[in-house]
């Protein structure tokens, strides 16, 4: 059944080409599809547009759905293109005609919209919780390992004193920068379209502000042509958000990844975490942190099909749009699980105590050993030539025991600081 | 002059590869670069590490410094790899050995990670201060014409009644969506990042909360690593941001391209912002908008472009980062331009008041007709399928003067609280 | 069961993140990985590996897996990682240790290899034929529409006199430049991987020839960590082929929705072919068109996917190179039925006849006329100059008649010409 | 000057929004435009479009310009728009009227098609030749290192016994497939568009066969609107080859960077080819294939630039369009300097001959070690079992001695099959 259906059949194969996947992604979809439409209801009833008997029957078969969704047993039949038709065949064989005038003063744009709206607001708060989670387990790691010596790169060339705390907290900092992002998506996603029909708004009176309070959106997106191009830009700004939370844990997935090679021989998992090989018995593959790691990159060209997809589209709507749900979607459970991975993985990274011994690491104390010197009064070019000279004569001596001691060096690493500043980035 | 220069010649064709366009480009930086030398110098002296007359030497002299560059007198010549080399070898030559004081306990990474940071809150400011004018113009047209009828389309076709002060306020209103992520890039960037020397912090006792606040920065990037992991991710938050501002305006561009055709012939623009043909005497060609649209579309690449570049490189400073000024600070200025030329082109717009006459249009109110209809009492979809068959019979007419009265619709575009929500999101 | 397993029990949650979706893809590959492995099984009976019985016994069981595969009766239940370990189950269930000599000189990595090259060239040829296809269906229009005017666009603007015949045969020839790229992955492809095991070869006396001339493979990847390196290369080619099909398919789609626009009207199909809308009953919206675009402006960021996923990732195998699986296959299919699509719904495409009695088009003929003149004996820039006056004071009148002769041009569209070419291009 | 100026003067800002770099960008182009001016002229002569003493002025005067251009003294002044209304206004002060009539029959838009696939030929012809120079330098490095073995991964994990022969020959063959790829896009590029004057023709009886001969093209693009789409198309094909170079050098550079590691140790530069770091005297940075590697992954981007910027442009010039030049013109040269820094500093790499000596390798030869048992017999699933419990026991005794000699392996590296498919693949 096609809302649209004029009479003529459509080719199976064309069906097939234009419904996709929305069948199974509108799985995700549903619960904030019946939620929208549950406050529609209510407001066709209070603006006058149909009976209050009428609102309420609506809104009592519509809880029930929703009773259906969350028992799992709701599902979209391969004879309705999408969730909205089924829902809409749902009420109509429930209610009668009454069913029909779910349909009043909105359309499936204003429809898709606000659904994935709802269901971005909710995915995005998870995404933060999951981010906040990854976070406090990095910052319980930097203060267990606050000591742990590690050797720090530049250029991939060992380079400064670093430690495990400084590593670990490294990066719980940095998500803090994807915080904002999060944010900022949110507010996005944060204002309500419905009302806005196909993108020209209705000329019936409905009540936008009243979906608005009762969907719990901060706000309307007002202008129906703006409402209708969110489509895209919706979607854009989330995957911008998630592109940024997984660029910092793909990082994260390739540092891990080398300190597991032998060659680095920093840190290790249990057995359970890490994968064989076919032929090499020896071998403990990182295979969960390399898959974190691709995902991730993955992630970080999201942005970049849904520019490709919506780029030098005029305003106004275009199939296309419907396609931004199939990257979206699969996205978002993707970074979910990579997120839910790393973080359970970490509590059991066991980490080496005695890395510095090997003497390779020894010129990692240079710069300290200058600083003594600067310190004691020589300007530093000159110190910095006068150890060149020492290092080249093989009479070189690292000084090891300098303090660092300036906020967020291995010696100070403020968490109390980094922690205050993600709750302070929690609360948008 | 290179800082690092070991004694070997290196051969030109080298150092033209590594240095590529670092000295154009770091004339953009350099007053930045300059403002947090003069901050460190004085913390430097406050902190002990250099006398206090040092200190007031070193800030007189970049004062000075600072002074060329606002005279456009400062440059940096071949003999320079790039702009912090060059400002060292000033102050030495101005104040000897106190000259080469200003290096202690920072490296160049964090030297232009700062300058970098500075310079991006001043853009990022900048852009937004451009975006507001955009919108302000976008406002005032949009009151100006704000009941001048406008075909809406979906799927490029003609579908439902809009306006000119739709449209136009359309773009407005979801400028403000970039907005907020013009603020989120800004919150990424107000960190300061000065005092995390080449990634790894410094056993300097280094005081970063004197320099942060003395450069106006809102909060200090805590965790040495993290900060040197800012390269890179502040580069790719702006532009993100400012992509997103462009998909904005690129969308624009191309309707304002598509209205230009004769087959709409719904805008135009006096002569002296369109284009001729070399063979075409009659033609006046959307240029200027088409290359905004081109560009704005290139914009939308750039955090592609970065994320390719920083994709799968650990923790650590690398050189490949460098490369992300070449990417940012042009893209910056074209962004700029696009603004520029889009806000002063769009004040001499010019709207055709009679579109709507043409019968092609005549369909624009079949929905209004249908809601009439239900109106009356009648069932949605049994409105729907009486007027399909009035349309096939030839038997349709159109209710021309239904009123749209909703929020955000046609009838009410509900201007003053869209200004009221731009305000709101100006202020971050 | 998984081929590494050490005795220790994965998480079920860590099993579906490193497993994916390799279950249901690899139903798409597996019939190249049962034929891959019966060369292989032939090389080890032949070279000495194994017993001839032992080769037999295998080749005669994968022998029955194809025909199950063929059967559609080959399933991978979720006891097994993937089809490889399926396959070696199987062979071992059947045949004892027999079955577990399979693995003998290979690795996972090479059997995957083999098995997506092997894939990549049916595909690839596939697509080959199906853009044949598509090239003769256009061929075919521009035949019969070989005289019909159409407006030809610069700028969007009405430029200069076109035809159906050479908009459709401009396609048509671009298909052309496509299938250059197609040659070129099926090239990059068609280089057999087998005996790279591991990526580092094998001490085994293995004959790679053999499996060469037993797969069809034209020639060797000889070098064992290239053919590895293969991985990613391989997809990467054969997306960056198809992308440039997707290009082309693309800017048709958007042709023909701005073609079936109200303001253009120069095309339409039967109502079958196109879509309604639930609230404007005589839209019939160009949805195939618009996913037909939409799905190839996707494919166009294949490429770049895959340059993210293996960007920065050093020589030798990444599990990460696992997930290109999850972007090329169904790309492949997206693309098989953007272009199964296409052609068939052109077969009943309508082109309007009358289009130029529009008087907005009597600009076409400026060039013509002004050609007039030049063939007359009049200076270029001087006739530009005399039409820009009469133009302006409104006395032009356009030459209708002036033919268009040269080679590609609207009255020699040398269709016969780019049928050669065509031909020629298919021989690779 | 412009050529389509009609009298109104254009704000200058606009005028520099509007001309972009191309003043620059057309020096790299101009010799080009020139030689494809020429054959214009020989053309119009034979077709008696002009007299053959107006040829021949035309082409004296367009060879001495072609002299300036080789002699360094062509320049484009700000007067002018681009080097097409250079090359028309110094053929017209220098001739008069006869120098306006080159632009009898053409259009600025074939005019730059023309010149652009002229100088992508040359270009593609070049960077060819470049990486047959860097495979032969791989080549050579792979013979004189033949024997130096050197640690496999897989995963980043010590895999497999490797050589140095090994490694640089992989490198040296997957060039190969880049070969394929820039033969594809130069087919693409060595098709005559000429004469398609602004994308439809001429009324004129202009003779394209003639050019096609006289320029050296392969054939012509016969229709003239697919010869304008070949706009974008052409470019992209030649950026898509382009980054397929750049990924096998990016990623060669990324091994170079990794063993160039204290971790790794494996090769070395002289000091003339590394940089180091203004506060660690003993740094040798590989900065040279740092920026190697992240030029070339911004090259990866190409493609994806181009296609977000004629992504959804209708058929027909589009003024974005000449953005091209800003985005491959630049690109062509960094892939050149990438290529030659790549070959040159190759030439003089050190490798370390000792490295398999730490104890960390020693489970290299597992796989061989294995393989024994199963040329003894043992099924290869029984033999893994085995030694995974001796390696767990501690009792594992590596077989170091084991022979690889089939095709592609360390032991038999098949340098002449490389080489002769090497050559083959540059044959075209």
């Amino acid at each position: 059944m096609k809302l649209w259906d004029k009479g003529q059949g459509a080719d199976a194969k064309t069906d097939q080409f234009t419904v996709g996947q929305d069948r199974e992604l509108d799985l995700l979809l549903v619960q904030y599809d019946i939620q929208a439409s549950r406050a529609h209801a209510q407001m066709l009833g209070q603006a006058g547009l149909i009976t209050g008997e009428e609102a309420t029957s609506l809104i009592t078969a519509l809880d029930e759905m929703a009773e259906e969704v969350t028992a799992g047993k709701f599902t979209i039949g391969s004879d309705f293109e999408d969730m909205h038709s089924r829902i809409e065949y749902l009420l109509t064989e429930r209610l009668g005609d009454t069913g029909k005038k779910i349909h009043t003063a909105r359309s499936r744009n204003d429809q898709i919209l606000v659904a994935l709206q709802l269901y971005l607001k909710a995915e995005l708060s998870g995404i933060r919780g999951q981010v906040e989670g990854l976070f406090n387990r990095l910052m319980t790691l930097a203060e267990e390992h606050q000591s742990v010596p590690l050797p720090g790169y530049t250029h991939l060339q060992v380079a400064m004193p670093s430690s495990f705390g400084l590593w670990f907290s490294a990066y719980a900092e940095s998500l803090i920068d994807d915080v904002f992002l999060l944010n900022a998506a949110e507010r996005v996603a944060d204002q309500n379209p419905l009302g806005s029909a196909a993108g020209y708004g209705s000329s019936f009176p409905i009540d936008r502000e009243m979906t608005t309070k009762a969907l719990g959106f901060e706000t309307l997106k007002y202008n129906v042509v703006a409402a209708q191009m969110g489509r895209g830009k919706v979607e854009r700004t989330t995957a911008t958000a998630m592109a940024s939370v997984a660029a910092t844990l793909g990082k994260f997935a390739m540092d891990i990844c080398l300190y597991m090679s032998q060659n680095f021989d920093f840190i290790s998992f249990p057995d359970h975490l890490t994968t064989g090989s076919s032929i090499m018995p020896h071998k403990k593959n990182p295979d969960i942190f390399e898959l974190i790691r691709g995902k991730c990159n993955l992630l970080q060209g999201l942005p970049n099909q849904l520019f490709l997809l919506t780029t030098n589209l005029t305003s106004g709507y275009h199939r296309d749009l419907q396609l931004t749900k199939e990257l979206l979607l699969p996205a978002v459970e993707q970074l979910k699980s990579c997120l839910e991975m790393a973080t359970s993985s970490l509590a059991e990274i066991r980490v080496r105590i005695d890395i510095l011994k090997d003497p390779k690491y020894d010129y990692l104390y240079s710069v300290d050993t200058l600083n003594e010197r600067v310190l004691e009064g020589m300007p530093f070019r000159d110190a910095y030539r006068e150890m060149g000279e020492a290092i080249a004569a093989g009479t070189y001596k690292p000084v090891t025991d300098a303090k660092h001691t300036h906020q967020g060096s291995i010696g100070n690493l403020c968490l109390e600081e980094i922690r205050a500043k993600m709750t302070q980035a929690l609360k948008g």
